[in-house]
C-alpha cells in the first residue's frame, strides 16, 4: 500500500485545571485540527485532564499505543502546575533533567543574568527528547517517539507548527463539501440516510443552526475520496431541489 | 460523613465528529463546567469521540463507573448520524425503541399531522430512561443512572440545566480567588511553589497572559475552603509586594 493511501490518525491531550474549571475556553482543538486535516492526519479523540501525574501517564501511555501521533497542549511551563515535562518522562521511564540543547536555546534568548531557575526548569524535559523550536517565545516543545509536547497558550502553539510540518507524515487527505439549507432535520432525515446507505467511504453530518433569525441544517459530506463526495452532493442537491427547499450556500 | 462535604466529580462525552474536524468551536464544556461548579460537583475528565457506536459504548461505560456523573453531548437529535440514544441503551443493555412519555411529549409539540418519521426518531431511546424536558425545542435529554444524555446545540443544551438542578446531588462547592499581575511566570515561580507547598487543599494554578500588550499572570487560588483560600492568597500577595510586582486586579 502507498503511504499517501494509508489512514493516519490522531489524539490531542489537553492537560489543563483550567479548562476543566471552565475558566478558560479550549480554542487548540480546532487549530491543531485544522493544521492536521491539511497533513492528511485525522483528529480522532480528545481528552481534557486534570493536572495529575498518574492521569497524564496513564492517558499518554494509553493514547501513543491507539494512535499514530498523540499532541498535548499545556503544562510546560516554569510554575510548579507545569508537570507535563516530567510526566511524560515517566511514561516512556525516560530520565528526566536538563536537556542540553534546550538549556542552550534558553539561556542564549533570556541571556547568561536573566536565566534564573524558573526559566531553567523549561529545560528540564526526558534527555533524549528532540525539541520543538518556538519561534514566538523562545522555550521549545518537544516529542518521545510519537508524542508531541506542545505549550498551552494558543498563539505560541500555533507559531510552532512550521517547525512540526516536516516531522508530521500524513496520508490521504480529507475532503469535503458543505451545504447549507432552509430547513429543519426532520424534513430531510430520511433521504438523507438513504443517500448515506449508498455511500460507505463517504461521512454525511448534519448541523441545525439558528442564526439570523433563521433556522437552518449544515450538511457536511466528507471523505478521502473526490469523485464520491461529488457523486454524494449531487444525490443530496437532487432530493433537496426536489423538496423544494432552498439553498442557502453551497 | 455529611453529605455535602463529600466530593462529587463528574465527566464529559462530546460525541462530535464536527468537533474533532475542526468545523465546529465547542463551547458547551465551559457552560456545563460553570453549571457544575454551582451545584458543588467538580468537572475531571472531558473526552471528544468520533459518531461511532463502539466508542460511546466503551467510553461511557468506562467513565460511568469512574465518576459521580457523566454528561453527554450531542447526537440525540433525528438524522442518522444521531445514535447516542441507540449507543446508551447497548451500553446499558436496555431495550431501545418509542419512548412512551417523549413520544406523547413531541406529538403534542409538533402536532398530529407534522409528527413525521425523523420527529418520531426523537423518541427513540432506552426504554427505562427517565426524561429530561426540554423548555425550548420539545425534544427531551434523557438519563439512565448517572449517565444525562444532552443535545449538542449549545442554546437548547443551556435551556435544559434548570430541569436538571434537582436532580444533581453536589458537594462541598469549589470556591476560587484570582490575583492578575504585571509579570512573568519565571519571576514568581519559586516563591509561589513555596506557598502551594504549605497549602495542601488549595490548588494554586499559574496562566500567563498577553493581551491590550500587556504581559502578565492570572493566579488562581482553588478550594473548597474558604478560609484556605483566604490564607494562601495573603501569603501570594505578600510575596509579590516584597517583589514590587504590580497587581492588576484582584
Amino acid at each position: 500500500m502507498n503511504k499517501t493511501n494509508q489512514k493516519v490518525n490522531a489524539a490531542i491531550v489537553i492537560i489543563g485545571n483550567e479548562i476543566l474549571s471552565g475558566r478558560t475556553q479550549d480554542v487548540n482543538v480546532v487549530s491543531i485540527s485544522k493544521w492536521l486535516n491539511n497533513l492528511g492526519v485525522r483528529l480522532e479523540e480528545v481528552r481534557v485532564i486534570a493536572d495529575i501525574e498518574y492521569s497524564i501517564i496513564k492517558t499518554v501511555n494509553e493514547l501513543r499505543k491507539k494512535f499514530n501521533y498523540v499532541f498535548t497542549t499545556g503544562g510546560i511551563g516554569p510554575t510548579h502546575d507545569d508537570i507535563t515535562s516530567k510526566s511524560i518522562a515517566e511514561a516512556f521511564n525516560l530520565s528526566y533533567g536538563y536537556h542540553k540543547e534546550a538549556y542552550r536555546i534558553l539561556e542564549k534568548y533570556y541571556g547568561k543574568d536573566k536565566f534564573n531557575d524558573g526559566r531553567k526548569k523549561m529545560a528540564m524535559m526526558p534527555l533524549e527528547a528532540s525539541l520543538i523550536l518556538n519561534p514566538s517565545s523562545g522555550a521549545p516543545g518537544f516529542f518521545v517517539e510519537n508524542v508531541y509536547c506542545l505549550p498551552g497558550v494558543p498563539s505560541i502553539l500555533k507559531s510552532m507548527f512550521g517547525e512540526l510540518n516536516n516531522k508530521i507524515a500524513g496520508g490521504k487527505k480529507f475532503l469535503s463539501k458543505t451545504i447549507s439549507i432552509e430547513t429543519v432535520e426532520s424534513e430531510i432525515a430520511k433521504s438523507l440516510e438513504s443517500v448515506q446507505k449508498k455511500f460507505k467511504n463517504v461521512e454525511i453530518g448534519s448541523y441545525p443552526f439558528f442564526r439570523l433569525g433563521k433556522i437552518g441544517v449544515s450538511l457536511v459530506i466528507r471523505s478521502t475520496e473526490k469523485k464520491q463526495i461529488d457523486d454524494c452532493h449531487k444525490q443530496i442537491v437532487d432530493f433537496i431541489k426536489k423538496k423544494e427547499i432552498r439553498i442557502i450556500e453551497r
